[in-house]
């Protein structure tokens, strides 16, 4: 009957407990729980007593605990590769593309820390054709890079020796990021990507593109 | 009666099964599957089945499991520590001890591929005292690398806007590697090592350094 619900109707409702039994809250509190103890120490009962249910309730939404991560890291990866893909299409010199798609990364990661830790730590676990799905999607995703780093040195803008071992090493270094990452430390998101973005071209052999004065 | 041995029974004696029931067993039995399922995933049955004992026999070694884990993080921690004081005692420049405490990590990384994942990725189930012991010693780590940089900086040999950032983005690059790192791959632990000595360096604005020339 949405036609005859009133405004007051749809705003929150304070001092009410809101219904935790939704499939998006499953996934909600087993993201928070593999993200905090790993997916392997994680189990269905730990979902459902986070969410205060039972577990029979969490096997109405789903079908295995794996199910979960499946979806968790692909939807991450798939939410990573569409910002690497924006970056690349953004401009079409390669060392502005190098230095975005870095500075987007870490932007994503800290802003999903959670299922960044996921994606990153925890896809190892999955299984079968969402493994091969998450593989695939890692090594598209480290390609991209690979491959501005190789078309920077084809171009002489870019002057490293191996640019896969570069790739590796600009994604690796962000990835360290959401273990240590607090919104109340003294460096913020911004000044973090663009410290990032610098590094990565740094690493690239893109040399005094914005060095700051020496002291 | 060691006097009394001949150098024939301190062969290696083939064919006979080595008893596999000393501590030192069971921490090697206990470091593999840490690295490989994680810490919390492991248990002490776990631990006793790879050896093919029973789980009391362990007990007559340990006390607890994160016993294995605090002795495993601590000494890998110390040795990196060690490694680090020797890399920056043996020269008193400041860009070349950057460049040898870099390549030093990396190598040991590598070369310690079990331990390092452990003391890297699974530090953080440790407790009480030994939790704050690991701790302190990743602290000074680090602190190790930001120093440098900051020396650097401050001599003018080198120039990055924040020195605790950029000795956070080359551990953490390094700390990648023994996630993939493979000994047959194609790339050995000598070229790995060089390519993150420079890539130490590039991070920390150090220019042109040992460039290789641009295709």
């Amino acid at each position: 009957m949405p036609a005859s619900r009133s405004r007051q109707d749809e705003r929150p409702r304070r001092g009410r407990p809101r219904v935790i039994n939704e499939r998006s809250d499953v996934r909600a509190a087993a993201t928070a729980l593999f993200a905090q103890q790993g997916y392997r120490a994680t189990g269905v009962r730990d979902i459902a007593d986070a969410l205060g249910i039972g577990p029979t309730s969490i096997y109405s939404h789903i079908k295995t605990k794996a199910e979960l991560l499946h979806e968790i890291v692909i939807e991450t990866l798939d939410a990573l590769l569409a910002m690497q893909h924006d970056a690349i299409a953004s401009s079409d010199d390669v060392v502005e593309q190098l230095r975005r798609v870095a500075e987007s990364q870490l932007r994503f990661l800290v802003e999903h820390q959670q299922e960044s830790l996921i994606a990153i730590r925890e896809f190892l676990w999955a299984e079968g054709d969402a493994l091969s799905a998450i593989l695939e999607r890692r090594r598209r995703y480290r390609a991209a890079f690979e491959d501005l780093i190789a078309e920077g040195v084809a171009r002489g803008r870019m002057a490293v020796a191996n640019p896969k071992i570069a790739a590796f090493s600009i994604i690796e270094m962000a990835e360290g990021v959401p273990r240590w990452f607090r919104a109340d430390g003294d460096v913020s998101i911004n000044q973090l990507a663009y410290l990032y973005g610098e590094f990565a071209l740094r690493i690239a052999g893109v040399y005094n593109v914005s060095a700051p004065p020496a002291k």
